[in-house]
C-alpha cells in the first residue's frame, strides 16, 4: 500500500532499515551519525524507560544527572579507559562564535580557547567517580546506588539507525560498594534486572554470561552482559554490567573509613542498556509487513478502523467506538479510533500492520447488525467475529497471548540456534549458518583473535549456566574446561 | 543540628546556596559552570517532569529526540537567533584525541578536525526546522506538537546552582502549524499549562505576559512569559512560550500545500522550562530551617521518626509504622520509617526540616501507651497529637492543606508586592524596596534600556491581564495606554 518494505530472507539489513524509516521510528538527521528519534520510535523507548525506570528503583536505585562534559585530563586517569575511549570523542575546544569578519555567518572565536578541551560524555565513569570523591567518607555513605538517564557520543564511522549512532540515548548505572562482595552482587543483580526486562517486556529470550577479557568494557575487571538472537542468526549485546573492581576509586582516590577505622579504597559497579535495544526489539519480532511491538512495549495497543458508506453507518461504528474506548480504558488498554475519512480502511490495515499495533479492530455494516467486530491480531494474522459484549476481555486476553507467543517463538528459535561443534572445519561450517556456535576454547586472546580474523565470530560469552567438561579448544586442541559460545554480531 | 544555614533576611544569596547544597539538591562540578544534581534534588525535578509531561500529552504533544550538535551553518540560518546565541556555545571542533607523542596523557588529534564545526545545542529550533522541512508537505501533515527532553548548554560566565548553569535540563516544545491564528492559540494554550502546572504543583502564584522586543527570544515575533516573584522581592521568569510566526519556516524553507492547492510557509511555536524552576521552587518557600517542598513536588512525603529507649519501644513503634505505611500505599502517599539508630531523634528531625519533608511523625514511648502518634507540618511548624485510627486521613487532608496555605502565601505576598509608580523619583525609591513596579512606558527600546541602567530594573512582562489607561510614562512623560510590570531579576 504505497508503503515499500524489502523482504527479509531477501536483504535483512535493508529490510530493517526500511522498517525503522517506514513504520516512522526514527531518520538519519543531517549531523554525521547522529539520528532523529521519531514520535513513534520515542513512545516505544519511553515504554521501555518506564518499565526499566520502574525495575530500577525497586532494586533501590535513585536517579541523578551528571555533567555532559568530561575534563580531557579525567578521562586519562584509568589507562584502559582512556585507551578505550580517545579514539572517538567528541571534543569541545571553543567556548564561542563571532562574525567572521570577511564574510557572511560566523566563525569559532580564536580567542575563545578553552585551557583544558572538553570530552562530550562517551561514559561517565571518570565524571561520576571524580564526584563520588567528595560523596563517601565513611561506611555510613555507601552502598551508593544512583543511575542516570542520558545522552553520550561515541564517535563512530560507520553508523546503522538505533545499532550504531554517534549519540545515542542509554542510562548508566553508577554505584560504589563497601566490599567487594557486595559489588559483584550488584552487578549479577542489574543484569537479572536487564534479562527480566528483555524476556518479560521485550519478549526476547537472552543467553547471561561473562565477556572474555578482550571484549570487557575498557577499566571494568569483569564484564557481564546478556545476548539476545536476531532473525537473521546474529547475535547482538543488549545490555551490560560491569564489576569495575577498585579501578575508578583508585583512579580518583576514593577511599572510605572502614567501621573498623581504616582506610579502604570503594568497589565500584557500572552498567547500561541503550537505544541499542530498539534495533533489538525491531529485528526479533518483525515480519515483511513491518513493525511488530510487544503490548507490553506498544505506544498504541488497539486501534479500530470503521468501515461504512453513509455517514450513518459511520455515526453507529463510532457510537460503538465510544463505549469500548471507556472499557478499554477501565482496563488500562491503550486504544484509539481512526476515523479519518480522507484514508480508505485498506491503507489504514496496512498502515497500522506496518507500525506493529498489536491488535487491530474492524467493524463494517454487517457488524453493526450483527452486534460483532472483526478483531486481526498483528503477530499470527488471526482474524475473529467478536460480539460487543465481550470485546475489552477479548483483547485483554489476546494481548497476553500475543507477549506471550513472541517470548515463545523467539525462545524457540534460540534455542534452536545453539550448536555444540566439537572441530575446526564443523566451526567454519557452521558459522554460515548463523546462530550460537557452543565451543571448546583455549582461553588465550590470541586464539579469539585467530578465529575473529578466519570467521568473523566473536566470543559472544561465557554463559554463566555452564556445565564443566573436559575438552580441547576448536582451534588449537588446548586442554579446556568448559564450552563458550561464538557468533557473529552487531 | 550541624547543618548551616545563612539566615534569609541578612544574606538572601548565602540561604539560597545553602539550601541547595545543605538539602543535597545539587553541587557544582568541577567543569565550570557544570552543576551535578543530585539524587534528592532529582527526585524533585522528576516530580516536576512527570507532571509536565502528563500536561504535555493531555493537550496532544508526543515527545520525539533530535541531535545534541547543530551545525555551525545551521545556527546562522536565522539572523536573530545567531545573533541572540554565538556568544554562549560549546563548539566541538575535534572527533579523536591520541596519545601524547612527548609525554603522558592524551591531546587532541589534528587529523581528526571536523570540516564542519558542531554547535552543542543552546536550544533546537535549527536543527528540528530542518527535520520538519522533510516531515511535512501538505496540510495534512500539520499540525505537529512535538516535545523534547533534553540537556542544552549555553556558555555562562556567571553561573548559580539552577539559576544560571552551563549545561541545564528542559523541555523545549516545537509545533508547526498551518495558520497563523492555531500558532497564536498554541502559544497562548503553552503559556496557561506553564501558569496552571506553577500555581497547582508549585504552589507558585504567576503574572502572564508578553515580553518586550528587547526580552524577546532571538527569532521570535512575540515572546509570551509567567513571572513569579521570590521572597527577595527580585522577578523570575518561570518558563516562556514563543510565537516564532514563519521566521524559521523561511530560514529553513519549510513549506506546506494547502487545501487549496498553494504553497504558504509553516507557522512555528516553540516553548520551554527548565531545571531553574527549581531554583524557583527553593527562593518561593523555603525559610532559615531549609527547604520547603509542595507536598505534590515531594519525593517524600511522610516521614517517620520513633523515640525509643530500649528494643522493645522500638519494636513497638515499627508494628505501627508497618501498618501505616499499608494505609499510606493505599493513598498513593510516599512514606518512610527512618529506624537508623546511628542518629538522634533530634538529629532527624532537623535532617528532614532541612530537606523540605512536608510531614514529619514522630512515635514515642508514651504514645505507644496512648495509642497516638504526634505529626508535625513543615510549612507552619504547627503540631497535633493524632489517635492511631485517624493518621493516615489526617495526613492526607494536611498535604492538601499544605499545598493549599503554601499557595495562599506566595499569592498575598505577589498581590502586595504590585505597587502602582507614577513619577521616576518614586520609581526609584520603589524599585530598592523590591516587588513588582507597575507604570507607564512610552514603548521605546531606549527608555527601557535607560530604566535598567539607572536602576537594573527590567520589563518583566506587559500582563495579558492589563486595563487600559491613558497615562505617561514614567521617565520620559510620552503618552502610554497601559502599564506595563518592571522588576529587578534573576
Amino acid at each position: 500500500m504505497g508503503q515499500k518494505i524489502a523482504t527479509r530472507s531477501k536483504d535483512y539489513s535493508q529490510w530493517y532499515n526500511d522498517i525503522v524509516i517506514n513504520a516512522d521510528l526514527a531518520e538519519h538527521s543531517d549531523v554525521r551519525g547522529c539520528m532523529v528519534i521519531k514520535p513513534y520510535g520515542f513512545g516505544i523507548w519511553e515504554a521501555m524507560k518506564d518499565a526499566l525506570d520502574k525495575m530500577f528503583k525497586e532494586t533501590g536505585h535513585v536517579n541523578a544527572y551528571f555533567p555532559l562534559f568530561i575534563p580531557k585530563s579525567y578521562l586519562s586517569k584509568e589507562a584502559n579507559h582512556v585507551e578505550g575511549f580517545a579514539k572517538e570523542c567528541a571534543v569541545v575546544t571553543h567556548y564561542r562564535l563571532k562574525n567572521d569578519p570577511d564574510g557572511k555567518g560566523v566563525i569559532v572565536d580564536p580567542d575563545a580557547k578553552l585551557e583544558e578541551e572538553l570530552i562530550v560524555r562517551p561514559t561517565s565513569e571518570t565524571i561520576i567517580w571524580n564526584t563520588y570523591k567528595k560523596w563517601i567518607r565513611s561506611y555510613r555513605n555507601l552502598p551508593i546506588l544512583v543511575n542516570q538517564w542520558a545522552n553520550v557520543v561515541r564517535w563512530e564511522m560507520r553508523t546503522r539507525l538505533f545499532l550504531r549512532t554517534a549519540e545515542f540515548l542509554w542510562q548508566e548505572g553508577h554505584t560504589a560498594h563497601a566490599t567487594k562482595e557486595e559489588a559483584i552482587e550488584e552487578t549479577e543483580r542489574m543484569l537479572d534486572v536487564y534479562a527480566t526486562f528483555a524476556e518479560e517486556f521485550m519478549a526476547m529470550p537472552v543467553i547471561k554470561g561473562i565477556k572474555s577479557e578482550s571484549e570487557r568494557f575498557a577499566g571494568a575487571l569483569e564484564t557481564y552482559c546478556i545476548e539476545a538472537l536476531m532473525q537473521d542468526g546474529k547475535a547482538l549485546q543488549a545490555g551490560t554490567s560491569h564489576f569495575l573492581g577498585q579501578n575508578f576509586a583508585k583512579a580518583f582516590d576514593v577511599k572510605y573509613a572502614t567501621k573498623e577505622g581504616g582506610q579502604e579504597y570503594v568497589w565500584a559497579t557500572s552498567w547500561g542498556v541503550s537505544t541499542r535495544l530498539m534495533g533489538a526489539l525491531i529485528m526479533m519480532h518483525s515480519d515483511d509487513n513491518g513493525l511488530i511491538v510487544p503490548p507490553k512495549l506498544a505506544p498504541q495497543q488497539v486501534v479500530m478502523v470503521p468501515i461504512y458508506k453513509s455517514e450513518e453507518q459511520l455515526n453507529g461504528v463510532a457510537e460503538v467506538a465510544d463505549k469500548l474506548k471507556e472499557e478499554f480504558k477501565a482496563k488500562g488498554i491503550s486504544f484509539s479510533f481512526d476515523d479519518d475519512d480522507t484514508k480508505k480502511p485498506g491503507w489504514k490495515f496496512a498502515e497500522y500492520e506496518l507500525k506493529g499495533v498489536p491488535v487491530r479492530i474492524a467493524m463494517g455494516p454487517r457488524d453493526l447488525e450483527n452486534g460483532t467486530v472483526e478483531i486481526a491480531r498483528r503477530d499470527t494474522g488471526e482474524k475473529n467475529l467478536v460480539p460487543l459484549a465481550e470485546v475489552a476481555n477479548h483483547v485483554e486476553y489476546l494481548l497476553e497471548e500475543i507477549q506471550k507467543n513472541l517470548y515463545t517463538k523467539a525462545k524457540e528459535r534460540l534455542d534452536n540456534s545453539i550448536t555444540e561443534v566439537n572441530s575446526w572445519d564443523e566451526f567454519k561450517e557452521q558459522i554460515e549458518k548463523g546462530g550460537f556456535i557452543s565451543a571448546h576454547w583455549d582461553g588465550t586472546a590470541e586464539t579469539e583473535q585467530k578465529i575473529k580474523e578466519a570467521t568473523k565470530a566473536t566470543i559472544r560469552c561465557i554463559p554463566l549456566e555452564k556445565k564443566l567438561e573436559d575438552g580441547n579448544c576448536v582451534l588449537t586442541g588446548a586442554p579446556s574446561k568448559f564450552r563458550v559460545l561464538f557468533a557473529r554480531a552487531y
